[in-house]
């Protein structure tokens, strides 16, 4: 997620640095072209590209708007993910409460269950980024689940198995009954969700011929807009096609990091500070003194 | 669905082939016209076509968020699909596991049962394609169930009840408790919703007489298009109008690509990529070796 | 619903003829005067038109969202009740499920129950048409059942109330448990939340003041454009007013048919072939042979 | 809630009529002003109010977009205040059915729970529409009980409490069971939930600024429009600017009665209507012969 | 919340004052060189900011459309927050009724809990505003559990858990049984959901460069908007370029302070106002007398 403050111009500018250059090069080329070959001199009235600009404007409008609430929705996914976490956490606490002292092993399950779903948020959030999912686990999760998770394919699927057998074993321990065993199923149900939607985002990409199509509009549009203003403007031509394009390639370059939140980028949803929040948050409920601290934003963005 | 790359060139503008050659023949045929009959020569004054295209961008604007809407939320669908058949295997084997060793037609009831609900998947999404929607169940159920879904018309619904008659078995044979068996009946309950919202999308016709109406005003535009153009312009009218058109009609097939995502066609919902998907990961809990690999793109798109 | 094919021209335009012949001759009139009167003259530069059409078509674009919405949202009720229908039955087959053969009782039970609420989804149709809602009900419930609900100005609020005592008839029998009785009832309840919306959506007139001042406006509008055109196009001038009035009135007609969607007319949600595929689907459940045929297209829609 | 028909003329134009006479004045005198004061002539090219109407129609747009969503959420609520209204009934007879005849006592407890129902929904729209929410409220609940709501300030809430220790007596006289009772509760959730949403809508002014910022711009382009007129029309351009910016005007006062929908005015939402409808329905279901008649529409709209 | 009235003028024009005396120095620069330097005119045909102004009138509109539901969606949360408070009261009292007088020790328990509820809610409010989220705690709940919640980070949710552990201590006493348990856990959820939905809004930045890119193209239609106006108006350019400038800043602010509304500003939400309310429900409920007044508006605004 970029911060408000510190974003460098490089950063801004730096995405459509080579269309600018290319850009510049031909409303240039137009410029000496219509100055020194008067009797082939090409003028378009502006409403030709004015058609062409309010017909893109509406499409882009469109498009950051649906790229918009894909990166909202990833951010929602992720914001009930925390809930769960937490809610897990205080079921898991309250349901295995004891009238007199909690029994050690209670203890040690509650923090084993605890630090199991720590793990999973982090893994998620790297899988989905396409890192080592399994990075950092095993100051969390013991050796023996560190390789049965490894089996699968997909590892947070497999750590969420691993929540539904513990769960099952409290059962038979009779540290829950069975109707509380249902109520904890249903949030690992919610989670599993989470982590679907998750997927679906990642793995659906934005329609194709949705993005070609505008982009097609839009370079004829830009093309079409040096001849639009050569007549009025003579050199100054240049710097105005210059900036008219770059606001529209801005937004589209903006709509294009915004509609996939888990590129590893500095537009991604922040799923490694989200985690690390949600570790801080249920090991202080846990009474754990090894608290992470906050990620410090590296420079212009957190991830 | 579509991948980023490799589109290539002959699919994106196949589809909107006769209509530019129809497009190119009628404005060559205007601007002949107004070359040799000076007498006759009508030019439209460009803010007449400039309205008509604000009209058209708006409504194309609205429209392709339709359809998108729609495309949206097949995937949606089949995204819960995903979390669900996930959450019923979980269920399934948390909610059946025993105290000591699990036995062997435990371990059976669910190997069977968890291969019914990769077949469901399959069936349902063959069935929406409009395909043979049993072809390649026989891997997956028993040659019973195969006769007793034939006489079915809608195969994924005869699945479902087979799904429910065991759950109504294991319940009987004591593998769940009655409150586990209602909690399972809810996953049923939200697949067989997700079934419906499948069949919604595919049955319902996007409003006839919307496409229509947008249809014809696009139409009444392009033609008064040349007219617009040919003062300023001569010949270099034609290609103005053809790239003009292309852009409007390259969106408008877009939207009707996307409000139709179960049609086999390469904008499709990747319905049977993402049951293959499912069947890897139910088979990886079930600690099954024979699982799938993974799609292998055709070319530019997965299906 | 409109299928795709075959949509009478006549059908297109005879909503709007009326219109399109008042229009036509405004324009001529207006033409005739420009024509005769010299001194009178009047000429509005095409701005001002443009103004309003740009007005109009976002209201306009505003306005045929909210309507598809309305369209949409009333096929996803539908669409719930489908799924609904199927898992009152599926769940009424299951929790009544006997260890050995059901008794004929419950299999009598059953039959009653599903056909009625076969009955419930043809009766709410009918009554949101401002049909008879009871016609043909009698081939599915009983002669005492139909004397019941005819006491009741809602007949489907009546046929819940019926499935609620039955439901209650059987948890006293002990066919069912407590607990099932109380899913089942949940299934009702959004059964009755489905009905409710199609009243909601039924009663509540689109904002009366909306319609009139976009159709005022658009008036405006028409007005306007005969002057705009006169003085570039002469006798041209009137198919063009026709055209570009045309497109707009076909828009806001559109809107209209879209925003009230049980209206017994060819744009309707096809409520009668909905409820004759869940009749279809329901009988094949309960093996049932009297299964309808799908309903026929009436050349060009399904109602 | 205003009817399609017989809006009267008066009534439409009523709510601009100051506007419209300030308008024409201001117009007029431009006119006079332009006619007398040769050297004094200012001219503005159309463009400009054209870019100032593009922005406003953008922003109205979106701002009725806003306002029908506010509106049609009211009307949602009061639709799901129905379905639960009907749900509270038909759960609260099911499960206090008894096997044989219903003891009298169970019967009348019956009576006066969905009579309370019905006071709660005319106590909610009254308290929503600021009128006395306790007024006529005597036919329906005892002496008692509404000097114990008295001492509320937010009546609904008290008689929900009511509800809830109906529904505690009935489970200690062993009416309903504990499951039973949970389910009931969870209606009323529903129920509470359906009254705060009326509330958030009533009490949260639709952001100040927006309308304000939106009116200022459009005033901007009323002013501005005689300027671009005048020299094309002369005298003409007073009606058009009338004309036009009543346009504009209507569509914002529109907005405005739908952003509040429960200001005791025609264009509310029918809360009184569908209190109504709720107790003729229930009425039935408990076979009262007192069942209300159906509002009168008053000329043109139902409150 | 700002009010409907007496919004004053400053408030309205302060906030963009700096770029006001900005934009009219410029103005006048540009008016005083063009009346100067004869020969370096420059004049843009007004066609140019024309493309520009309808580009950001669209990107406003939509971006404005965002802002607004993140405001209404804040608005909503807390509406939800007012529900579940109401809602947890109610299932409490109900719950732990007594068949006879209920002992004092319930009592007792009834108003720590509730108390603590309303702490909850101007905790959670204070927090998300960044004051002291303790402030005032200190009459609603002991110094035991002022300190305890003091270890947290998170406040508010060091609160849901001593409501978690009461819960369970309640069920150990028998006051509730385990199924009301799960469901008062229920109704925490619930909580713990829209805490972290209040706190997702207010740590998610509004894509900076969405922001950011509008702003600057917003920057490039003012600096080329008195180019445009210079040629027709001379002078009266500058109040026209300043309030053309100020329309679209003030949109444009307007959708900074609705996107962030928990900023401890006058257009927050009003949390303050809202836990006020929740505040007087609840001990109305309990039959407490210390309620407290309803808050005072200050001048314009509501906190």
């Amino acid at each position: 997620m970029l911060l408000k403050e510190n974003i460098p111009f490089g950063y801004v500018f730096g995405k459509i640095k080579f269309e600018l250059v290319w850009i510049s090069l031909y409303a240039m080329a137009i410029a000496i072209f219509h100055h020194n070959f008067h009797a082939l001199r090409i003028s378009v009235p502006i409403a030709i590209p004015a058609i062409l600009g309010t017909v893109i404007s509406l499409l882009l409008g469109f498009r950051s708007n649906q790229a918009y609430e894909r990166w909202w929705e990833a951010r929602i996914i992720w914001g009930a993910i925390v809930n769960d976490s937490r809610t897990l956490t205080r079921q898991l606490i309250t349901f295995t409460a004891h009238p007199e002292e909690t029994p050690p092993e209670v203890m040690r399950f509650r923090e084993l269950f605890v630090k199991r779903q720590i793990a999973w948020c982090y893994a998620l959030g790297q899988s989905l980024r396409k890192l080592m999912p399994m990075h950092g686990l095993d100051r969390l999760i013991s050796a023996r689940e560190l390789e049965y998770i490894s089996k699968f394919d997909n590892k947070p699927v497999a750590l969420l198995e691993l929540h539904a057998r513990d769960l099952d074993y409290a059962l038979k321990q009779g540290w829950i009954n069975r109707y509380q065993q249902v109520e904890l199923d249903r949030t690992l149900t919610r989670l599993c969700d989470s982590m679907g939607k998750c997927e679906r985002i990642k793995n659906t990409i934005f329609p194709a011929t949705y993005s070609l199509y505008i982009h097609l509009t839009m370079n004829l549009f830009i093309i079409l807009l040096p001849f639009g203003l050569i007549e009025f403007f003579g050199v100054i031509e240049i710097p105005l096609v210059v900036a008219i394009s770059a606001s529209f390639l801005l937004i589209e370059k903006m709509a294009i990091h915004l509609q996939d939140p888990f590129e590893n980028k500095p537009t991604d949803t922040p799923v490694t500070a989200i985690s690390r929040n949600i570790e801080r948050d249920l090991k202080q409920i846990l009474q754990d003194r090894q608290v992470p601290e906050t990620q410090q934003a590296e420079r212009f963005y957190i991830l």
